[in-house]
């Protein structure tokens, strides 16, 4: 066990900081900064500002509320993506991980996270009001729920569908069902069950 | 999977810096970067400028080579240290160990590493030559030889043996042994065997 008896300040310091990290603990901490003392003054000179710079500079794209270096994203910018749909997500993690798929061409809308009483996060402190006047402004024709299919996912899908159901909007969420590559018998029965009432003409997943 | 396909520049850097730290992932660095975006901007910038300020102002020890704030760090500097005792290890992590084991209260001499040819490490990048001299120059009495027990922990204590072997000074190392709370039938063959070798008169443990 290391204790905390640093020879010192600086060095004490910087074990401090890391640590406050999430998953990072004191052992951890003591194990980064000394590889950062053995890195050129230039490397972390280089480390420390990228992260002063980023948390300064950084803004929210005024459509989507996605993190942006300008105050349009690049992708609400992009005149090829189809400003018509509106796919929505908790967070950037999302966004990057649905634009990996090459599969979505419209644009997002990041809430910013999801209903969760638990944690004393309630509608007003996502960004579902804005999607709303988005909505209300006259381009978006769908708008795909694209949340964690978790419980506050759920809660927070059925919340936004309630707010939009009177506009005219078609509102439609992603497919569940069984994965790619998943061997039947392993796969939860919840999920087997979604993926045998709303299974699929098997002629149209040929082309996929 | 996350890809590169990062919506902002700012972000991108701040995940490549993180990723270059040994043991971090750059799934981890980006979860690590979205949680210094929620924190205060002081709070980034007091992470960022602790660590720079760590690399630009430390210091070694000019007397043990340890990280230290000062020329001379607080354990060379102690009065109630004992200055004829020195205890060689590899790096500061190593007397953290020992420190918070109060039960030595000599001073230090820290390698900077061990020899290991296969990482291209030699005696010569390693802090041997100021042991040598700070031997010769008449103090020290007992050198206490504290590297790992690995092979290259032996060799680098051998080396060191040889070098001090000629001066006039009584040369330890760490005893080897049962681990304390071990049960027998788990210690390893090798440490059993040495502790049978190296077996000690009872009556002397009792008061440990």
């Amino acid at each position: 066990m290391i204790t905390e008896k640093f020879p010192s300040r600086l060095l004490e310091n910087a074990v401090n900081e890391f640590a406050k990290l999430p998953g990072i603990g004191r052992k951890t901490a003591l194990r980064l900064v000394l590889h950062l003392l053995k890195q050129e003054k230039s490397e972390v000179e280089l480390f420390g500002h990228s992260l002063i710079q980023l948390r300064n500079e950084i803004k929210h794209c005024q459509i989507c509320h996605n993190i942006s270096d300008v105050d349009t994203c690049n992708i609400c910018s992009n005149p090829n993506r189809h400003p018509e749909e509106v796919c929505v997500v908790e967070n950037i993690k999302d966004v990057m991980a649905i634009e990996n798929t090459q599969q979505f061409s419209g644009l997002y809308h990041v809430l910013g996270g999801i209903i969760s009483p638990m944690d004393g996060i309630g509608p007003s402190d996502l960004e579902i009001n804005s999607l709303i006047e988005r909505v209300k402004s006259g381009t978006v024709k769908e708008v795909v729920l694209a949340l964690s299919t978790t419980m506050e996912g759920d809660t927070t899908n059925f919340f936004i569908y309630k707010k939009l159901k009177e506009l005219d909007v078609k509102i439609s969420t992603l497919a569940r069902g069984v994965s790619i590559g998943d061997e039947l018998e392993y796969a939860d029965e919840i999920t087997l069950g979604r993926s045998i009432k709303n299974r699929l003409d098997f002629e149209s997943t040929l082309s996929q």
